[in-house]
């Protein structure tokens, strides 16, 4: 029986990261690390092996921080915990003990409950390397591409399929809105309008009702009445967590909501940590079950569970959740609450924007237009949302926000913050689009108090 | 006579962002700007004219902004103020009454006190558009370009001279290595490198002894005996506020640090206010005089002095200092203190560092790499320095940065901080370079205390 300090159960993004703050700060503990892949796919980088990467061994997460770190590594499926006797044991009988275990379980994608969906060609989004390289093989073939879910993860799938030639591809969004769980209209909007401009077919307020075929998908039915052609269906609908090991350990799970864990990523088992996709979450607003299952989001709970492995340092806020991508030449961001989440709480908002070039003055080359838009609560004048739109350091940006909201700044606080601004990098400090969306909200926060 | 309520002396940044504040707090007041220049020259824009830009006048602050915020323009230079009465007069003897002012009347260029200064072709960089064609003039035609100054400007300077072809340039910084005020070696080594692949010659720990020539300059003279060929010569070794009027008015002023100003950015007048590179500064750590004059740090002043027109509302927080630039392809950024800063007051600090791609996986088309270096106290664990340096998103890096030390965060909480990441955007959740360069510090610092 093999014997470690601190055992992580998964090697995706949030497994590594805790191996890898475990590491520094417990130098001279063993550290063990399970996992049941042979090679471990970056989740978000998923959908660019469709256009952009040549293959999908180019998506890989390589070893080599393991390796560095001093971190033993056993490529098996843990098939049970036994947490009386603070152990786990593999398919293949390997029993490993532990001090402290992490899991980093992860999730699967989630089907829909339609008919159809066992049909050949309808592709969940598994981080599976053979499971892609069919995927691939199946978008390559293919004339027609049905993607399911208006969300990233599904635009993205969208985007890349359509770099394919030949290639035609729909989107079908349930919701009013693409994007809608993460931003509002005003993203939304533009990159409808940009994904419409390179050639991808977006369908809000539709519902596919059944996917048909003979052995293998041929359309696919919308509540409209309409049919899709379709050879390939990719669902990109969201992910479940993956909660079957540690349930089956006794530990305090929801199918829905994921492992139960306290602010400090503990299970309901004190030995027992979990961390990423498969643990619970709580929007940072509420303390309400919320489903931010994000790799930033999942590498925070892990850097967080492995600090507190050798006794509690750090608690983790509930997450803000801070999203970006590009589709195109038009990145967009969004952190916090949405202008439609923060009203169903009943929060009483103020919302401004700014937009200008990102750079200074606009006759530089490389200009792209930039802007913010920024969502306060009227009674304390707190940041609780943001997001932007234009051109690459909106990723960065969106960060910059995504701070701010955690750090519970005030409109005013923000407006007189001491951007830097570079005329190659940013735009002027005159229009600065943070300070100048925050100052907006300042003047009217403070004259409605006069 | 006019009278206004709120009167702003100076058309520049700090002019600018003053009276769009003021509009925004004070809607119903009435607001004048007064400055001497028919055409305002974005001050950082000023060393792409050189290179990049077209002509001077790309590169010139349209007076939409005025317009739109109804702030009228009165372009006429003031010859004194009044502060019993109240009021300014110009040199044509037009007397504007206000009930506040606010002065930013900014700065000139520092000469240096050596032999040869007023030559011809030795040309300061002052803010006035026909100066600046006189010197586009001069560098087109020349064949050997001498700056004198490796700070920010006179690197950009020589770097876009560089672009004109045939053209050498040289760069003399007297201190041991250029960007030494703002940035570590970990910065200064590679813009050098840079600097010097793409054609600059930059020479440091050298002085110049005297400029030659007859009438016009043909040549400088180095401490170290070496003379270089020299057409035009540039002086880019930073400015001195500009304080006369401030000074004839009887506020209280130093000719090195500028006109005396509370955290509210009042002069000693209490009807009177200061902004931009006219004020005085003070370093946000030692709150000694510190001469960061920089444009965004003269925008956040201008925006407090002006929400406080109508009573006080806003402190002004002493300036970090965020800078940005970029040569080639290479972007960097520096705020807070540097490690040397740091020592010479005495803290007991801690550095870390972490790089790595800003795409993720790396194989993604446009991957750079992208490093951050990060300065703690050891004492309090408070963020105080950063400096970052690759690719583009480097700009806005440094403002989160800049977030980060201005709201005193603590290593553990910046490595907790749950940012956004995108394959197409930034690195990986794992790799990511605050939260990792973050994580190493807190790491050590916790690990000494056990």
């Amino acid at each position: 029986m093999k014997q470690t300090d601190y055992l992580i159960v998964g090697g995706s993004a949030a497994g590594l990261a805790a191996g890898m703050a475990a590491r520094q700060y417990y130098p001279d503990s063993s550290i063990t690390l399970i996992r049941k892949e042979e090679n471990v796919v970056i989740p978000c980088g998923i959908p660019y092996i469709f256009g952009t990467l040549d293959s999908p061994e180019q998506n890989l997460i390589p070893d080599a921080s393991l390796h560095n770190n001093d971190i033993d590594l056993i490529i098996e499926k843990v098939d049970e915990i036994d947490k009386e006797e603070k152990c786990v044991a593999t398919e293949s009988g390997e029993v490993v003990a532990y001090d402290k275990l992490i899991l980093a379980t992860g999730s699967s994608p989630l089907e829909i409950p339609i008919p159809g969906v066992d049909l050949g060609h309808v592709f969940p989004v598994e981080k599976d390397l053979d499971h892609l390289k069919k995927m691939l093989e199946a978008v390559n073939a293919a004339q027609d591409v049905v993607v399911i879910g208006g969300g990233f993860m599904g635009l993205e799938f969208a985007d890349e399929c359509n770099k394919q030639k030949d290639t035609k591809v729909t989107v079908v969004e349930r919701l009013p809105n693409i994007l809608q769980l993460a931003c509002d209209e005003v993203i939304s909007d533009k990159v409808e309008a940009k994904l419409t401009e390179r050639g991808v077919n977006v369908l809000t307020d539709t519902e596919v009702k059944e996917i048909n075929g003979q052995g293998s998908v041929d359309s696919v039915a919308l509540d409209s009445g309409k049919v899709l052609d379709a050879d390939v269906v990719i669902m990109g609908i969201g992910v479940t967590p993956s909660v079957d090991l540690a349930r089956s350990a006794g530990l305090k799970t929801s199918s829905k909501h994921g492992i139960w864990v306290d602010d400090f990523m503990r299970t309901s088992d004190e030995h027992i940590f979990a961390a990423g996709d498969c643990a619970g979450k709580r929007g940072y607003l509420s303390g309400e079950a919320r489903a931010v299952r994000l790799a930033s989001v999942a590498t925070t709970e892990a850097r967080v569970a492995a600090t507190n492995l050798g006794g509690i340092r750090q608690r983790m806020e509930y997450p803000i959740g801070i999203f970006s991508t590009k589709f195109g030449d038009l990145a967009v961001g969004a952190a916090g609450q949405t202008e439609k989440d923060a009203k169903s709480l009943g929060i009483d908002i103020l919302t401004t924007e700014a937009s200008a070039c990102d750079r200074h003055p606009g006759k530089l080359p490389g200009c792209t237009e930039l802007g913010v838009k920024l969502i306060f609560a009227k009674d304390t004048g707190l940041i609780i949302g943001g997001q932007v739109y234009g051109g690459l350091s909106a990723g960065e940006m969106i960060n910059f926000i995504g701070a701010l909201i955690q750090h519970k700044m005030r409109a005013d606080e923000i407006f007189t913050f001491q951007m830097g601004t570079h005329p190659l990098l940013t735009a002027s400090p005159v229009a600065y689009q943070l300070t100048n969306a925050a100052q907006k909200a300042a003047a009217e926060l403070s004259n409605a108090r006069r």
